[in-house]
């Protein structure tokens, strides 16, 4: 009847996709309709603003393209830079790598800055890049606020402290992949000028829509741009928002309901108590994680995520078993470790709407995927560290006080 | 947008109504169609096959009633008896107490016998009243499989052997309603007259369909059977059974697409593997709350339920409190002790569509709350000694391997 | 993959099932959940208080039974009448026949007043029985307002002249399965002592709750009345009323939902409007009939139906083959001739959640058909008589002016 | 609750995004899953092979890219040929108006072979063009098959006999947008080099998954096209292929479930009984219109389509107010005129997974319209030449025979 049955529910912890809110199924359970008549557009105004609530911006104009995570970088790209142009970026795991791959392909002058996967981004080579950059030859800086490879949170606030240290015009794109929604970001604040998130992540919903923001000097940087560029045109879109029709081609009338769904539950939980929730999360797999005698790839706290841990497994064993048996015995799906630390990390996602006790059935069932595959972990020791921590600081539901 | 939201799923750890396969929700997901055509009594045919299975009876005449365990009770009891006839019915929790309670309502002359609450049927009484009843004045037996109040499972097969024994021909009823697709059930080898479930327990579906399945000398028993019924008469359904349309008064759609679903599910997953899961459901539960230092309700080895355990709470804690508490602040519904052993036990449901993992983070969910509500438990301790034995116990996935 | 597939939508014209429209869909499409949560009494508060208005009452008490129509019959009957009571009841199509069935069964003592098929009740009879019945022998007269096997609608303001004129005090108790939220009814005004529909009805949901409203008149009536009644009685449900969990058994949590979804939506058109909607659907279809040449098998105008029309075919035409072409060849659904008019009639339901556009579609459709069989019909002239009446009468959405 | 709600269902008719199939709903309606477990690519696998059956080919390699219709465009340009590149381009409405933008902003040197609109390709110029071009300086034609903004169908068998009567080696790119699984078309028999179609159109999904068909002679274009490409580049999803993960960056789970859905009720209907109910469906539309006095904004019969019908609408009338009636009044959603043709045609969309009753009750709606907005049609007229043709053409539904 399904592909590879078993009862129960699946235990959905890969960073992505990620599960999807019951109000949210429902709300995307529906016929397609026409997007030119006026309740599509009036839906998709609700969108716009509310969308610049998760990336704390007041000034960004957002594009809500219908893509994926890959596409939505390709659109901060390409509408801001010209083929030629240098960038700084950083390459921190597999996910900023696939980017620098595609700057590369885009045709831009990237200045790669390579940390050991594990570590967060090297910011004090960017330091002196942008100290040595007298005549701003750099156009952009693009950094992934948080490597979903190895659990690596970049800080951003520093990054911007750089730029204005230095006095700097380049452009800070941001990938907000597996941030945005879940960790803490600010876009006005900080001064980023693109960032980009997609629908799969922590927005909680089916992949198919890049969320791109551009701040006033991105969309002014648009004018000069000239890579090539036609469906990932916002200019298309800005023509269309003009005329109050907002869709320069067809849009996914169920994820667009889906969304309209998805930010009316962010907002009743709240962004700030959401932060909070996944500030729980992040901590208590790390005690777990501690608990068990494993170590956790990101090196230093300063880095650490509160959306993906990355767990590094001793030398003994395959990681991509571990995956494998959550899959086959526990309906537990859990991440592999991608290129570099292939067969040496497994991730668990905690990101999304997911809450505390669907973490402490996943941490059990690791508990027993690691003593199955030959490591001697004490059964219990990780729950028990994580819900010692967890039942201390575990709210109140509010709607339920 | 919901009532009282909260991120994440809701752990379901009521003794019903449990959780639905994604698969059988998707298979409800429809409009509405004409009960009379083609379709529905195609169908029709095919359920009234297949549930015969899950009672393990190839002789018994399934009847799908639209109406809840309630109704399947009163259904099995007024096509069977006469007003005034004499049944031994056992109370020993509150859903037999409410079974007794409506055969008296129904102006049977009831022989109660009663145990204290967390044992189970006093057998041996029986084996006194059939000895002595050498006229067989007693037309039936009235007995609860597993009572879901206490969580405690009677042995059928010797109240067979009682009525063997003394050759009497007392009709066997018996309320399946939270064992039947969970716990070894055998219609035809232990001589059940009538047995009956509701379609929000095991089968793991919604409410609203009362499946009752009657034996041949059940059926007999119609013709001389007094008791006034109407919409509960088993006739009205063998007429339009000889038609082939079925349905004496319009069934629910949607209801029977989704046992049409739960069906196919069960029978992948295989009956014999499903009694399985719940075994090894029902023992990691009680090893959590022996390492917990609680007691069952369930006073005996030999009741021990694999459905639901009731959980005795020091006199000091409130176990309402426990359940509430479980709603408040972790998303996560236990069952409330009723009536004589409110606010001394709680209950957690592991029926229906449910696997280990939601299991052990509902015992880690469990664990908070018990050291929330003042109890000295050690966190962790409940699903250390559960996973231990699941890890022992747990099967390969079927079709993963 | 699905039961006999057909491209495009199931045009569904049975008077029951009917169509569910899309957001009640969406509202069921939805896990169990504990229903001793403080979530299900809260939404059932609110259901108990909306449900009245669909009646137009506020003295009334309704309850929301897991059945069907055929349930809340006998909940009617059982909770205020005693066997033996002296009924008059009125035998006009097939389900006026099936509930005097369920009566007579019921050990009532029923005086039947049969009118022709096709007529509605012989109020003229009720008045010479009332007259006669100084004693008040009769205890209750038993009415259907909308004959859903022959689209008959009958006067129950009138039925309630005569017992005010008569000044006698049987209670009176009225089938609105087929007209409730669809066609004018006011219980209150008419002074209905128990008045009942089913949620497949034009409330537009699945099969599966019987809503059962009883004048305080009719519960007085309960205290004496002797009907053996467990699962139907009213007094198990009073009793979780003053509780406030409001359930004495489990109730269907997704139909809760759904009931919620589909009064908002009855509440957005406004009860009023969807009166006039059905009052345009019924008089387009009979516009239709007149134009191909065929009679209403109703014999009156005064007994036109708005929510079914139930046509009279040529005695050389089988009218069930009429039903069987359109399944079979148009995907659309019609009513059977039921019983006497069997093979005579076909039924075009028009009640629920339907629009005009659809049953234009229908009505083109039944001249494809007609046209098949045998019957000369012009192509295109029931569509014609009846868009003309409507384009003169369906107001702007209010929604989207 | 809804946006803009009106009672019954929405009578969908723009050519896009089309109505959905009920059990196509259903297999979206679920959580998202693990990607990279090993269900997705089975079934991705499948998926594969089967949507090659939709463009009649067994030697092309399909890319179901995460993208609209303009995504496939510009998947299909970039990936075959470079900046500068000749292109022989057909202006014959809208969205060919919109493709040649993008070939234009790609930089190709887009040569326009520019027709009335109403008129299909001008294939005259096309053999002019390529006798001329002895150099074979063109490298590739493009072509609409199915311009949706006019309601022609070109015929691209003729292209082929074109280009093989010259010798010409140029790459045949179709856009079959509102044609592939709707209209006749033969991938490998035409020698179409890129053809491609969106999941919102025939295909009957929501919209997201942009499908395009590369012939082995368009793989081996990859290998010198050197427009900059990224997230639109089939030498990732190769590579992928080859892993046996298939993709490169996250799809959407819904669609992939929801495409194998859609896939075997084609496969169910039949591909060519597909494509005979469009050709009844786009008579039918077109007979009606005739009835009505009105013309075809299609001039000649040969370029007809059978999935999309734009009507000319008289001076005096402003066909967008046609649309907007039809919306506000009859929940009925048309198609605008655009761009040329704004005020002066709407359109009528009968593609995807309609049926015949569905388009008659369009149909009927549309002729009140007419009346609402002064034009002399006379009512019924438009369904009845409608329903002759149809009640004489309509086959027995095979599954119910």
């Amino acid at each position: 009847m399904d592909y590879f049955y078993a009862p129960g529910r699946n235990h959905l912890f890969v960073p992505g996709p990620v599960n999807i809110p019951e109000p949210v199924i429902r709300a995307m359970n529906r016929n397609n309709e026409d997007y030119r008549s006026p309740a599509i557009p009036a839906m998709t105004k609700t969108l716009l603003e509310d969308v610049k609530k998760i990336f704390k911006t007041t000034t960004g104009t957002p594009f809500m393209i219908p893509t994926t995570g890959t596409g939505a970088w390709e659109s901060a790209l390409t509408n801001t830079l010209s083929p030629g142009d240098r960038i700084v970026s950083f390459l921190i795991g597999q996910f900023s790598l696939l980017w620098i791959d595609q700057q590369q392909r885009l045709k831009f002058n990237v200045d790669v800055v390579e940390s050991e996967w594990g570590q967060g981004a090297n910011l004090d080579v960017l330091a002196e890049k942008l100290a040595a950059d007298r005549t701003h030859t750099i156009k952009a800086i693009c950094i992934v606020h948080n490597e979903t490879a190895t659990g690596v949170t970049n800080n951003l606030a520093t990054v911007r402290k750089l730029l204005d240290h230095y006095g700097h015009p380049a452009l800070l794109l941001v990938d907000g992949v597996s941030s945005i929604c879940a960790l803490d970001f600010r876009m006005d604040e900080w001064g980023v000028d693109v960032a980009l998130t997609g629908s799969q992540k922590a927005l909680s919903l089916p992949t198919g829509i890049g969320i791109v923001c551009a701040s006033p000097k991105a969309l002014e940087a648009t004018k000069t741009a000239k890579s090539v560029r036609v469906f990932f045109d916002w200019n298309d879109y800005l023509k269309f928002y003009k005329l109050g029709t907002f869709w320069p081609y067809t849009p996914s009338i169920q994820l667009l309901y889906g969304l309209r769904a998805a930010l009316d539950l962010i907002f009743e939980e709240g962004l700030d108590n959401i932060i909070e929730r996944h500030s729980r999360l992040g901590k208590a797999t790390r005690l777990a994680v501690e608990a068990w005698g494993l170590k956790n790839c990101t090196q230093k706290e300063e880095w650490f995520s509160d959306t993906v841990t990355a767990v590094l497994v001793p030398p003994y064993i395959d990681s991509s078993e571990i995956v494998k048996r959550g899959w086959k015995r526990y309906n537990l799906s859990l991440g592999l470790g991608l290129n570099k630390v292939a067969g040496k990390v497994f991730r668990i996602g905690h990101l999304g709407n997911v809450n505390e006790l669907q973490l402490l059935g996943c941490l059990a069932g690791v508990e027993m995927i690691l003593k199955d595959v030959g490591y001697p972990v004490k059964l219990g020791s990780g729950v028990a560290a994580a819900s010692a921590y967890l039942q201390n600081n575990i709210p109140m539901i509010p709607s339920r006080i």
